[in-house]
């Protein structure tokens, strides 16, 4: 059976643009990875008003299930948990050992700020976040606001709804307790098992993955049960596909296609990323970046990994001419010969970081981010790579991106993940 | 007079979590600069029925405008046009200039990849697409996609739409056109003249502010009249007022009340970020960066900004010690003596990289990002900051920063940019 949910996002930042929302795609993903159906998420601000219509245009759409995240706070402003209890006709009441839970977690947190007393306004905002809606089960905080699981009404026309608080790390620590407290854990039970399955790929074009399908279309019995979606991002190739089990036999005949008209280009077929990819291969490598372009994005992205330090040794960015002869020795009459964005000189600073840094794998960027800089010969997007490595030849290549220099930045950094991969070819 | 507006972002991959949505707080931030309302944002998926609920859900809650963004491109699963014309009751019609103008710019792209017959489904895309709905305007195509305007139903029951295509250099750059469309610009002119001022500080507490909020609210005549949102991220706390024109007194009382409170910890008055500010303050400097847990991630920043070449000279990611010492000329023993978590050790990875780039001013970084690596003297999130500057002594810093490895890494960069300011002071 198909179990359908909607998330609603609360915060009048988010609604307003100013700060860019985790939550919704955060909850929407782990609820498509075990088989919900996600229908819609809204955003609200922090009228009452506006999420009390949410709440009912997502009941009238007949959703299992409502996930809301934020507005818990101790504030006055913070008003999820009154304004779905409003709906559902639940009164709140005062939950008195979760009152002293919040207290004992608030004087903790205090005590290292040493501001001793317990002011009225601080006692009542810990009062406020203790209320639960009668029939709610509590879900446990881990900051100082507990969630909230409501049943789903005795008529059928109202969902239950799974309340979360805003800060993402606080949200996703709590998730698993939330996934089980009786309200959810009743919906979750009546859902199909469903398979995802993601298969990426890097310099594939939409079209042709899509002349693909076509002939999959043709060829697979059972092709209609395979819920699939693409989405192109950085020019990598996402493909996610959606079934149930009795659908896995025409999976594996499309991900066996797939592998036939495009196995160049797909890297990942187990939902690994570049990132991790890369990741694996430089166990037991020592590497540096040599960044013009891309300004420090792929050192940024090399480090932003936990155990990066065991292999990232460190990175140039030689922004200024000056800087790619003083601290990478690429000749001064190399880059007046070839110009700062060539080949040569992208093989330059790539031996100078493996010299340098004393590395046995090096990559460097040089290139024309825009929007000024471009050239009838190198317009703007055009971008010069190399890879020194100790063990295997230098490579160099040179591609024109597309768009504006924010584009062109990241679609370079994410060239320069994938050269990176083949270079260091599959772990042992 | 209150215009209300609502914004429908759609997109499967959007729904999906896969895509992070930009469209949705671009839309949003324009419309409330212009003094709209923005009352609801949803996403949704490519079925045609929830975009329809979706729509209903937005004239329902007597939203005067719709913005929907996405699902305007050439193929079979881009329904907005179609769906909303139903819901509306209008029947398309082929636009025959609009299709030749449309093939027109297919043409210059398909000859740049020199594929050159017209395929039926190529140009069945483009009729598809040329299609605009009974009485209803069209947004001339940046990219291939027009964009469409309808007037509000005559019953007042049916707001105003306008359709934009999802890519957001597209949406953006037909943004000025479309206001001028007349079905949007007869919603517009309804609209109170709203302004809308910025207050951000850096290193002030919400808490600090609420209270000075509070005196405000006692002290201040009109201040109900003035609509104040507060958000806090990355360490700085942003205060956004909207008011009508009305309200300018009271506005410049709460500004003043703010600066005399606060004056130490508000860096912008004007809407201008650290990043604005830390530009303008580097014209005529050279600049360099020393980074250790940040990786790369300040020089990332100040590149990111066209015209950065004029002042960043490079930097150094010295992720490991030995990069310390070779590249930065941190003596192997400070390190040893101090650890490389120590402001003696960022202090000299900063002159070594003024030294190194032949800057004016450096700054360094070198801390714990976690999740391992910390200790009880330096817990995860201890970080040491540096800055070597020609004129003025240098300066150190050491922070106690909260959260995990991500939010100390980004922390870290805003407290780099925020010291940077300082250190170069207002511009001349």
């Amino acid at each position: 059976m198909t179990v359908r949910a909607g998330v609603v996002v609360t915060g009048t930042e988010v609604l307003a643009g100013r700060v860019t929302d985790s939550n919704g795609p955060w909850v929407a993903q782990r609820l498509l990875e075990m088989g919900v159906d996600v229908a819609h998420i809204t955003i609200c601000g922090d009228r009452p008003e506006d999420l009390t219509a949410q709440l009912q245009f997502l009941a009238d759409q007949r959703v299992d299930l409502i996930v809301t995240t934020g507005g818990l706070g101790p504030t006055a402003d913070d008003l999820t948990v009154e304004t779905v209890a409003a709906l559902y006709g639940r009164e709140l009441h005062l939950d008195d050992e979760l009152e002293q839970r919040i207290h004992t977690i608030v004087q903790r947190w205090r005590s290292r700020l040493s501001s001793a007393t317990d002011s009225e306004p601080l006692l009542a905002g810990i009062r406020k976040q203790a209320m639960v809606p009668h029939g709610a089960y509590s879900i446990p905080p881990t900051g100082t606001a507990p969630g909230v699981a409501i049943p789903a009404g005795d008529s059928g026309t109202l969902p239950a709804v799974l309340i979360l608080p805003g800060p993402p790390r606080e949200l996703q620590a709590m998730w698993p307790e939330a996934l089980n407290s009786a309200p959810v854990a009743e919906v979750l039970v009546r859902r199909a098992q469903i398979r995802q399955n993601t298969i990426r790929a890097y310099g594939l074009s939409e079209a042709d993955l899509a002349a693909t399908l076509r002939t999959a279309e043709r060829q697979i019995t059972g092709f209609g049960n395979l819920e699939i979606t693409t989405c192109l991002q950085l020019g990598e190739l996402e493909m996610v596909t959606r079934y149930a089990e009795h659908a896995a036999t025409a999976y594996a005949e499309l991900a066996g296609l797939i592998d036939i008209q495009h196995g160049a280009q797909v890297f990942s077929i187990d939902g690994s990323t570049i990132d991790d990819i890369v990741a694996n291969r430089l166990a037991g490598h020592r590497i540096a970046t040599a960044e013009s372009c891309t300004g420090g994005m792929i050192a940024a992205r090399l480090t932003d990994r936990a155990g990066s330090s065991a292999y990232v040794i460190g990175a140039v960015v030689s922004y200024a001419n000056e800087a790619k002869t003083g601290l990478l020795d690429v000749p001064a009459e190399m880059i007046e010969e070839y110009g700062a964005v060539s080949e040569e000189v992208a093989a330059q600073m790539a031996e100078g970081a493996r010299s340098r840094l004393g590395v046995d794998i090096a990559v460097s960027t040089s290139g024309v981010a825009g929007p000024g800089g471009g050239t009838d010969l190198k317009p703007v997007g055009t971008v010069c790579f190399a890879i020194a490595s100790a063990d295997r030849p230098s490579m160099t290549r040179t591609l024109r991106l597309p768009g504006d220099r924010a584009s062109v930045r990241a679609l370079s950094t994410t060239a320069a993940m994938h050269m990176l991969a083949d270079a260091l070819g599959p772990a042992n």
